[in-house]
C-alpha cells in the first residue's frame, strides 16, 4: 500500500480573525476547509497538517518542509510579511520536488512571483458575480471525475486577463465571469523537479472551499502534484572525464576557469 | 522605412582585461566580435551600442534601458557582482517588452535566473570537444537561412543535461557533444511582453563569436526579440464597473479588501 | 526591399450565391471583404488572390499553391466536397512552408482536422450574441498595435469549449461570449515547416470581415505565418556514413531492412 | 484496489517469422518480451493481452479496443498493411481517452502519423552504435525512478533530427548517439481525451526489449497513459439556449445554418 501524501496547507490566517463574516464562512480557518474537503476526498491517501503566518518561521521550519509532499498556499493581505529566508527554503525545497498548489490570491505570494519571474498581476473586481469554469483539457487527472464540461460558482470575486505569467505549460481551466472577462484559471508549471498548480477560485467572504467541485479539483491537483520521478540536480556539475572518447581536443587553460 | 532596432550588447568584460589568451581571440572584447557580427549581418536595421560591468551603472543606466529594443548579455566570472538594483530595472524592462539574448554562460546571471525561476545549473566540461547543433525546428525564424539539418563548431565548452530552467515554450536548438552530452541550446521563452532567447554556444577561450553560423543566429535572434505586440500591463487593475451587466450581486463587504 | 507575401483567400463561395441575407453584407464575396481588408492593411506588402470550390481544381492547383505564400480558408457548408486530392496538395505545402490561417468554421475543414489530428468539434450557437476577445499574450506579433486588453464583437455565433484540438503552441486570444461561454480563439501551431493560425471570428450572416480589428488579426496573422526557417525534410534519410567515428559497431544484417 | 489497466501490446509480427536472427532474440516475439517486463514491473497492476498484424481485424475489434485502456504499438515493414478502418477505429479510441504508446519505428505507422498531422520522417542509420538517453523533465511520472541523468544502451539504431513532429507538450528524453546525431526520443501528446507517449528505443535485431531501464520507461508510460480525467465530447453541440442571459439578440436566420 503506497504512503499517503503529506500535505501542507499553509494560510495566512489573518481575515478570519479580524472579521466577523470571514469567520462566519470559515470557523475554523481557510485552512480548515480546505483540510476537510482533503480528508473527505483522499483519506488514509494523505496526512494533512496546517500551517499559518503568525506561529515561528511561519510553520515552515527546515523539518516541516522536508516532510511536505505537497505545500498548498493561501495568503492575501500579507504577502509582504512572508520571511525571505522561509521563502528561499520552500523555493528550493519546490525544486527538489515538493507540489506546490496556489490558491487564488496566492498569484501574489512571494513564493509564485519567484518561481514565476512575471508581475503575476491581473484584473480584478468584487462584485459577487457568477463564474463559469470551463475544462478545456478533458485528459488531464486534475479534472479526474467531472461529468460535464464545466461547473460553475454562484458568487465570486472576478480575476480578469491579462494574467501575467508566463505561459502555462497546460491550460486546463478557463474561467467565464458574468461581468465580461475570462482567465486562465487552472495552469500547471514545473520548476526543477516540482510541479506546481495555480488554481484560482477561492476567496475569503465567499464559501467556495465549502465548494465540492472546488474541493475535488484541489484532491486531484494534491495528487497530481505529489512528487516523483527521476534523479535532479540544481547544481553545477564538472564533470571533468567524458563519458565517451574525445578525438585530439586541444589544450585548455584551466586557469581561465573556475 | 522601418525604424532600426536598438541594441546593447552587455559584457563582463573581465577575462579580456587579464588573459593574453582571451584578449588574443577577442582584441576588441566579446562585445566588440558581437557588435562586428550584428553589423556585418543586419546593416542599418540595427543601431548597436556596448556596455559593461565596470562602467557606473554597469553603462545600463534607466536612459540607456529605454532607449534599447534588445540586450544581450555575455557574463561568466562575475554574476555576483552585478548591482541587484540594476537587475531590477533590466527586469521591469523585459516584461514592458525589451528583449533578452542570454548569450552561454549567461545563463547563471541574475536576470536569467530571476526570470526563469530555476536554478539554470547544468553539467559542464572545457575538452575543447567537438559540437554538433541541431535545428529541431526548422520553421522558426531564429534559423532563417540555414540550409543543413545542422551546424558544427570545432571546440567548445561542454554544458550538458538536465539544464534546470522551466519547458523553454519553444525548443529550437539540440546540441550533440562528442564526450557524450546533449544539450537545449536554443530556448525561447515569454516573460511578460518580453521575449528572451538563450543561446548556448560562445566562450571566452573559443573564437565562437567569429563563427559566421553562430552570428547568424544571433542576429535571427535579435530580430525575432525585438519588442512588438498590443498593451501590457504589469500592475492590478480593479474594475469597479463590469463590462457587462451583472444579475443581482450580493453585498460585498468592501472594508476587508484593498 | 522585401518581396510581398503573395497570399491565397479560398473561399468556399456558396453562401452568397444563394442568399440575399449574406450577398447584402458581402456583396463581393466573403473573400472579397478579406482581400479588401488585406491590401488596406498591408499594401505593397502583399500580393493577394481569391481561390474557390466551384473552380477547376478549387481553385488550387500546383501551380497556384507553389506560388502562395499563406493560405486564408474560409468554409463552412461543403467542407465534404472538398476533394481530397487537393487536400493532400494543401497539405504537403504547408509541411514545406506554407502558413495558414484558418478562418472561423474552417475549424472544420479538412485540410485543419488532418493537421491537428483530433475532431476539431466545438459548442455553438447562434444568438448574434456579443463577444470579447481578451489578448493573453502580449508579446505576440499577432497582436501588434492593440491598445486595450479586448477588443469586441458586437453580434457573432458563439463558438464554445471544448474545442477538440491539441495544446496550441500559442494561446494569443480568449473569447468571452455573452451567453455563458469561452473559447479559444487565437491559437497557433507549426506543423513541418508551416505555420498555422487558428481565428475563430467570422460568419457569413454577421459583417465580422469588415471589422477593422478582426482585419487587423488577419494581417498581422499573414504577416505571422509567412514563410521563413531553416531546411526541412519531410523524407526519411539513411544516414550510413556515420558524421562522427563509432567505436567497434556489430554486424547488421541489412537484409532485415529497407 | 484500483482496477488493473487493460493493455494491448500490439506487434506487426513478420519479423520474428521470417529471421532466425530475429527470432533468437525475441523467440516469444517483441510482443512477448514486452509483455513479459510490463508483468515484470506492473504485475496485478495490469491486465495485458497481445494483439498482431495477421490476426483478423489485427487483433483489435471493436470490443477488444473498448476492453483496452493502452494501447502499445510496435511495427516497421508493414504500416501498409494496417487497415484503415482500423487505424479509424483505434483513432477514435484514442480520442475518447484510451492511451496510446507508440514504439520506435511505430512512428510511421498510420494511427501515429494521423493522430501527428505531420510525416513523422527522420534520419536514421542501422550501425549498432551506442545510445545515451538523457533525462530532461525530471519532475516527470515516465522517469520515475530513475537514479543518474541518463541510461544507455550498447548497440542501437540510430534516429535523428529533424523528426517530423508537432513540437510536444512534454520533452523527456534526448538522445546522444555515437555517430554524431541527437533525437527527442521521450515525447508526450494529448489528443482529445488520449495520451500519447512516443518512445524511441526499440528495434528487431537488438535485444532492446529485454533492457531494464527500457521496461521501466514501458512501465511507467502505460501507468501515465492510462485513461483518466472528464467528461469529453468530441461532437459538435449545438446549444440553444443560452447559459447566461443575452441582452436584445438579433434575428437570426436559421435557415441559412445546419
Amino acid at each position: 500500500m503506497p504512503q499517503p501524501i503529506r500535505v501542507t496547507v499553509w494560510n495566512e490566517f489573518l481575515h478570519e480573525k479580524t472579521s466577523d463574516v470571514v469567520r462566519k464562512i470559515y470557523p475554523k480557518g481557510i485552512h480548515g476547509a480546505i483540510i476537510e474537503g482533503l480528508r473527505e476526498s483522499l483519506g488514509d491517501g494523505v496526512k494533512v497538517r496546517a500551517a499559518t503566518l503568525e506561529e515561528p518561521e511561519h510553520g515552515l521550519s527546515p523539518k516541516v518542509l522536508e516532510q511536505t509532499d505537497v505545500l498548498l498556499w493561501w495568503g492575501h493581505a500579507a504577502h509582504g510579511k512572508v520571511r525571505d529566508a522561509v521563502v528561499e527554503r520552500i523555493h528550493r525545497r519546490v525544486l527538489d520536488g515538493m507540489g506546490l498548489l496556489a490558491l487564488h490570491s496566492a498569484h501574489l505570494s512571494k513564493i509564485f512571483v519567484k518561481l514565476m519571474g512575471t508581475t503575476c498581476m491581473l484584473r480584478w473586481r468584487e462584485a459577487a458575480e457568477r463564474e463559469r469554469l470551463w475544462i478545456v483539457d478533458p485528459s488531464h487527472p486534475i479534472v479526474e471525475g467531472f461529468e460535464d464540461e464545466y461547473f460553475e460558482l454562484e458568487h465570486t470575486e472576478m480575476y480578469g486577463e491579462h494574467f501575467d505569467i508566463p505561459p502555462p505549460e497546460e491550460l486546463i481551466l478557463i474561467s467565464w465571469f458574468e461581468g465580461g472577462e475570462v482567465f486562465r484559471s487552472g495552469c500547471t508549471f514545473r520548476r526543477g523537479k516540482g510541479k506546481i498548480f495555480y488554481f484560482r477560485p477561492g476567496h475569503e467572504t465567499f464559501p467556495i472551499y465549502h465548494d465540492n467541485n472546488v474541493r475535488r479539483i484541489i484532491a486531484n491537483g494534491v495528487k497530481w502534484a505529489a512528487p516523483g520521478g527521476s534523479f535532479y540536480s540544481g547544481k553545477g556539475r564538472n564533470i571533468k572525464k567524458p563519458l565517451s572518447p574525445i578525438a585530439g581536443g586541444h589544450d585548455v587553460d584551466e586557469s581561465l576557469h573556475r
